[in-house]
């Protein structure tokens, strides 16, 4: 008999259905929490429970494992939850976008939803009601690869609005893929903010043994809600256990890794501090928030296009855009053959940012003849900058900026915490702490 | 006075010129080496001296410090050098291919030249004699962003010819920027190898202080002279300080950062090993090298590119190619617009192959149903492969397979260890080790 159908036997002989309590006993080890829905992922010998904690285990069952009903979901009791109130705490404001954390699961019962609305995202999550009050909204549901600057400028107004309208914080449920673009870019659209703007994922979604989802939503309401940064930021978990959750800024982050719980990193600088048994210690210098009004400046110029650099890119690779910005190896190269075509791109209008595939460190155009060519044709640097950054800046810089000069002077200023004039040196491959 | 003339000045006094043995007495500090040039990235108060342990350092000169002159250079001996050999040891090939670490600087003068051959390269480290003969030649002088397919075909033929001829390694001097494409691409050209194939480089070059030429190229001298490593393998520092180099696997390290000398990291898996005060370590698997013959598979397709996947990115900016290598997000995705176009460039005949922009973990497609559209039109998985490294790969399998099923069969065929069935969850920024 199939693992999966000797289980199913399993269950039925006891009468657990799923969002009941039960009990596995296996050898000398005993379990009990709400039996959650099988996940695709998982192998099919594993029931998947959530124990009294929140946190959800996967536990091998095999012919000499026993289990036990404990209590039956009373199914009739139709929950009416209405969000608490509590005029002594802070109140937040969620904004839903979609992605993995948004595939939230019923507190009670565990069934997986995808979430209607971000209230039921913090209903999955009710230790953020001890925190503070929940406003709650959907800006839109989407995948994150499919966010593009319509969605960044949408998004900007509702944050500037919810905070002008009295939210501590603003917390923003994203997917994972393309959150460091959207921090990024909301660092440069968002002005004066009178709170912290907090962008939240999960690698995991809810269903999943080891989901982040909960931790990362509960820190970053704890930031949103608590602290005085009066900037965009990125939380998520600092390490592959669930110790701490590492504050992230938003034009220094970006994802690592595919699968990982701590895929977010900070480049080219130090987290600005993290979240540990509710406690946020800063420990890197932070835009403190202001009294407001936020404003928003969210022209961006969309014919922008990064370009990684290999061996062997021809000239016809480098599209005629309004902006480019190069990842180029090392301190920022690319190859002779490739001069000509930047030289003419660059003469009819374009704009080239040169940043670097090594991603950590600082482009330095200057150390060889090839890279002093780049610079007398106009290639201009983009100094310490993940090319990611680097593209949402030009995009917001080209819409900004009323010629050659504005913009090269634009793009050397640091605006929201994107470049230093030193990069620390022990800001490589750190790992949060 | 400006501090470089005044520095000038104090060294006219006591008639030391670049090359003489300088004594620098500051405070209680006393420093005797070979006067070096004047470095354009120091600072104007910086002088360089090369000291007895062939370490160069930089020493800040203020009014109180004292300089005496040692030792004239005996500039009327022309030193005829002639490589020594000796039966008992091995012999290794050293192959110039340019690059910072070919900006020797003879080691008795202190003077930096561009290395006319890769003998004078070895002179400059005259400790690899202890260890082993040296044959060499330089296969080109370039600077590595403009190294291209055939320069590595070219370097794949003198590669097998010196292990034929029986040399039991060979050493490639290599620039930086582009030493992880070069190392990857070698793993794929060449089979059966008899020896160790080391690509070395320096961050730093040799007359700078903190240069890391001469620990490298005596580590990659002691990998290809004594070990049993039949494999491409990149040998660069561990950490930041001279303590020891890593051994990475050439098809898994990528240059990371800049400027820092351990910018060279093994991804998705663990480095095969390190080279700590003159003895290997090795703690990975790896291939054993063979009794020979080497043989070479150049042919490759270079009708390839690299495209990196950004917010906004438009069908338009996929190109017609043979193969094209996404960097995706996430565990593989772009966004849903770009579908139709991806799927009309597959029916066209174009191999896509999907890695992930994170670098880090691996490629699957399976898990959201975007990445499932993907895959139904015939995007391949790139599994656990830097961008990088699929790159090089799809040129050489488009040149060697006969139809569509034979290039997804090689695709998904670890070649060179390029791919593993399960990535270590701990090869994640793990720095060497």
């Amino acid at each position: 008999m199939p693992r999966k159908k000797e289980i199913e036997e399993k269950l039925k002989t006891v009468n657990a259905d799923i969002g009941d309590i039960i009990r596995i006993i296996r050898n000398d080890e005993q379990h009990e929490g709400v039996l959650m829905p099988h996940h695709e992922f998982s192998d099919d010998d594993i029931i998947t429970i959530k124990l009294k904690t929140g946190y959800n285990i996967g536990i091998a069952v095999d012919k000499k494992t026993e289990i036990l009903l404990v209590q039956k979901q009373k199914t009739t009791e139709k929950q009416t939850k209405r969000i608490p109130y509590d005029q002594k705490k802070p109140t937040i404001s969620i904004v839903g976008t979609g992605g993995t954390i948004a595939c939230y699961i019923d507190y009670r019962t565990g069934a997986v939803h995808p979430a209607s609305s971000a209230e039921e995202l913090a209903f999955s999550v009710p230790e953020i009601f001890d925190l503070c009050n929940v406003k709650s909204q959907v800006a839109y549901q989407m995948l994150s690869e499919n966010i593009e600057v319509s969605h960044w400028q949408a998004l900007a107004e509702i944050i500037a609005k919810e905070l002008n309208n009295g939210a501590a914080g603003v917390v923003i449920p994203h997917g994972t893929d393309t959150l460091g673009y959207t921090a990024a870019a909301l660092s440069f659209l968002l002005k004066n903010l009178s709170g912290p703007v907090v962008l939240v994922g999960a690698q995991r979604s809810s269903d999943r043994p080891s989901s982040d989802a909960a931790q990362n939503l509960i820190a970053a309401a704890t930031v949103a809600a608590t602290s005085d940064i009066g900037e965009v930021v990125v939380v998520m978990h600092g390490e592959i256990s669930d110790t701490f959750s590492t504050i992230h800024r938003g034009t220094k982050v970006r994802k690592f890794h595919t699968s990982r719980r701590d895929a977010f990193q900070t480049v080219n600088d130090l987290p600005l501090g993290k979240v540990e048994n509710g406690a946020i210690t800063l420990h890197a210098p932070y835009r403190k928030k202001t009294t407001g009004p936020v404003t928003t400046d969210t022209n961006m110029e969309e014919d922008v296009a990064i370009l990684y650099f290999y061996p062997g890119m021809k000239p016809k690779d480098i599209p005629e855009k309004k902006g480019i910005v190069l990842a180029g190896t090392g301190l920022g190269h690319v190859s002779t053959k490739l001069l000509p075509r930047v030289t003419k791109l660059i003469k009819d209008g374009t704009v080239i940012i040169m940043t670097s595939q090594c991603l950590f460190g600082r482009v330095n155009m200057r150390v060889y003849s090839a890279g002093r060519d780049l610079i007398k044709v106009g290639v201009l640097s983009g100094e310490d900058m993940l090319p990611e950054t680097a593209y949402v800046k030009l995009m917001w810089v080209l819409a900004h900026a009323k010629n050659k000069q504005d913009i090269e002077q634009l793009m050397m200023t640091n605006i929201a915490g994107e470049t230093a004039e030193r990069t620390k040196s022990n800001a490589f491959l750190q790992q949060n702490n």
